[in-house]
């Protein structure tokens, strides 16, 4: 399997830890997103994945090598071939909860702080450095605002009882990117203790980007 | 079930389509989302969603009633409850294809175009109505260029094969967005070629927008 990521990705980092959690080993490939104008954006990576994002993911599938896109179409991917240390609870009610909190931080914060999107905010729109990271922050602030409430009904020592799944595997990466921004957390005590409990597994531990061969 | 939805509402529309290819019933509860301040903001709904986003769904579970959140979730809980008509491959490779497919539009496009990010773009950044719809069409260029390549190599009669699943869901509502805001599709022949192919079937066409009790 060869993961192209980057160690401030939070999709890379996403798979990383699913990785880790089920043991399984990668050949992780080093995509800068921002030197060279962002090598994501090079014809040879448009080979691998059209969308010019990481990560991207290969395996040597049954129909031959598959590439494959979208840290969470990954992630499933990895749970349904390698069942071993369940990403997912096995209730199906349960999963829902547990995907339905992935997809709060997913689809609802990451997706506006993105790389991309910040970029165009200031060349394309002409928005401030300012404003842009009061947009940064406001995104954080409204997702985490609402993750805390499921918290509050669902979590245990992590985000849904006391096994960690396919939410702290969102949640980790997205308060790594808010402690880098210096967003306060103080509002979101479920989400602090998880950050800390997660920080106590080498699967987390291990993946953080500062852990990874290109962090600089 | 219930689902508590608005008829413009892409993410809404996703789950109705998916109900629909089920064959399943669903009692249909409008939120609606521009009136009195946006009824998706009440105490009331706060109950049923601390995200403030529709749809929001119930079904009466094993353990009570469940209450869940974000569009994929609901339709990977279908799916799961429900595996008659499904919506995504039986092959392990072929369901992260589905789910890649998917995830391009559920992550990278409609978060960036959702009705709450477009108000805080006009009121809070301060961009003008021309850079909105700017802003706008953008994302769904870039995204709609990257799933046209996916559809090159993976598209039959659907977004993969010739069996409606969970990429032509998000597609669908997706494609209507992007006519309503007078998007040049011309540049998509697969994607529009789709979006004809969907509407012949009941699943779809009974679900469009247009179609709801709450259209006006």
């Amino acid at each position: 399997m060869k993961l192209y990521g980057y160690w401030r990705s939070s999709a890379a980092y996403r798979v990383r830890i699913a990785l880790n959690l089920k043991q399984l080993s990668a050949e992780h490939i080093s995509v800068h997103l921002v030197n060279n104008g962002g090598e994501q954006n090079s014809p040879s990576f448009h080979q691998l994945n059209p969308q010019h994002l990481v990560p991207a993911f290969v395996d040597s599938g049954e129909q031959g090598e598959l590439t494959l896109s979208q840290s969470l179409a990954i992630i499933e991917y990895l749970e349904e071939k390698y069942p071993q240390s369940s990403l997912l609870p096995s209730h199906i009610e349960d999963r829902a909860i547990v995907r339905s909190m992935a997809q709060a931080i997913a689809c609802e914060i990451h997706p506006l702080d993105n790389l991309r999107v910040l970029q165009y905010l200031v060349k394309e729109m002409g928005v401030s450095e300012a404003d842009k990271m009061r947009w940064y922050h406001h995104w954080i602030h409204v997702g985490f605002s609402a993750l805390e409430v499921q918290l509050s009904q669902y979590s245990g020592r992590f985000c849904f009882g006391d096994t960690p799944s396919l939410a702290d595997i969102c949640l980790i990466p997205q308060v790594y990117n808010a402690k880098r921004f210096n967003l306060d957390l103080d509002a979101y005590p479920n989400i602090v203790r998880i950050w800390h409990e997660c920080q106590q597994l080498a699967a987390f531990a291990n993946a953080a980007p500062e852990q990874q061969h290109d962090a600089s």
